[in-house]
């Protein structure tokens, strides 16, 4: 889908905020609907998810100790009406090991947020038979 | 080089395309020549490439598992006069353990891709010495 | 902070600059104060740092070979008055195993960076009591 490029945010989130929540919560107060995103910081701890296939849901990998969130990339589209945040995120331990997937939640420690709006035509998550909520498939 | 933002386009492409191809046949459709772009989702399987400067080449890492498609970016420029992704990309296994480098090639299982369209002089990708097709160098 | 977007740049910077200094010094040259930026590439070696919130400062973890640069990404914003880029980045090894964090400095083999410039009213990074300099928190 095409889209115009919209408003754009640069900001520093509440540390000890909930990452995912507070993109949900920071598109549904500014009224983004459609939108791209990314994140550096640090979080505190974290929960990230694997799509098992099998399962038909997500494993969930704790992450108890703080990291620095090195890439977080994600969307804003519609879910039940309203902006529902798809952040997948990587991060890394003191080691510099990195880890990562689908960010269920992450307590933040630091998070530096770009948001670039996208007007148009807005594309809506559906229930799938896989499990997982997703956009019509758009093709060549 | 200085451009222009052109057209925006937030898309899922189709289960089981291979995710390179998809994104330059989408450039080529639309005529976009230059541009950036940055998808999240899921690869059934996928090709990774580490250039070795010794080698000339890449060596290239078969992960034969789905894993989550944590962090992909790259760029489309010309490369024998037609657009050529440049594609990167993080992925996580089941336990949330990181891989990555150039991508070679993905499978699809879930990809949500963000293309933004560059106007502008095109830059051209040119053989070098090392092996590597690069754009010429830009000073500050 | 709402902006709205200014220039936009896609470049290769030179072989064995460090791209961090690279970064910098385009901002400066450019006029750029805020702004985004991403990165692949590859780097001859690199400086990670992870920040031990118990110590107040970063861990530094050397990575001497060569290393796939899959996906960077950070910040453009105003430290002591200029611009200042904030950056992290995932690595790449040869048999494909990622490590990343915030990046303290990189030699450059390959490097396409991609710089969005925003305008309006610059952030400016002050010093906390955590050892990091961050912009002030918004809330939503």
């Amino acid at each position: 889908m095409e889209y115009e490029l919209g408003r754009s945010f640069l900001l520093r989130a509440p540390e000890d905020a909930e990452l995912v929540s507070f993109i949900n919560e920071f598109a549904e107060k500014k009224g983004i609907r459609m939108g791209i995103f990314n994140v550096i910081g640090s979080l505190k701890k974290a929960k990230i998810g694997y799509f098992d296939t099998n399962e038909g849901k997500y494993t969930v990998i704790e992450l108890n100790e703080t990291h620095e969130l090195i890439a977080t990339m994600g969307n804003i589209s519609l879910k039940d009406g309203k902006p529902f945040a798809h952040v997948h995120a990587v991060l890394g331990d003191e080691k510099g090991n990195a880890k990562g997937g689908h960010l269920v939640e992450g307590v933040i420690f630091v998070a530096e947020i770009f948001i670039q709006e996208l007007i148009g035509e807005p594309l809506e998550r559906k229930p799938q038979e896989s499990g997982l909520a997703l956009w019509d498939e758009e093709r060549t």
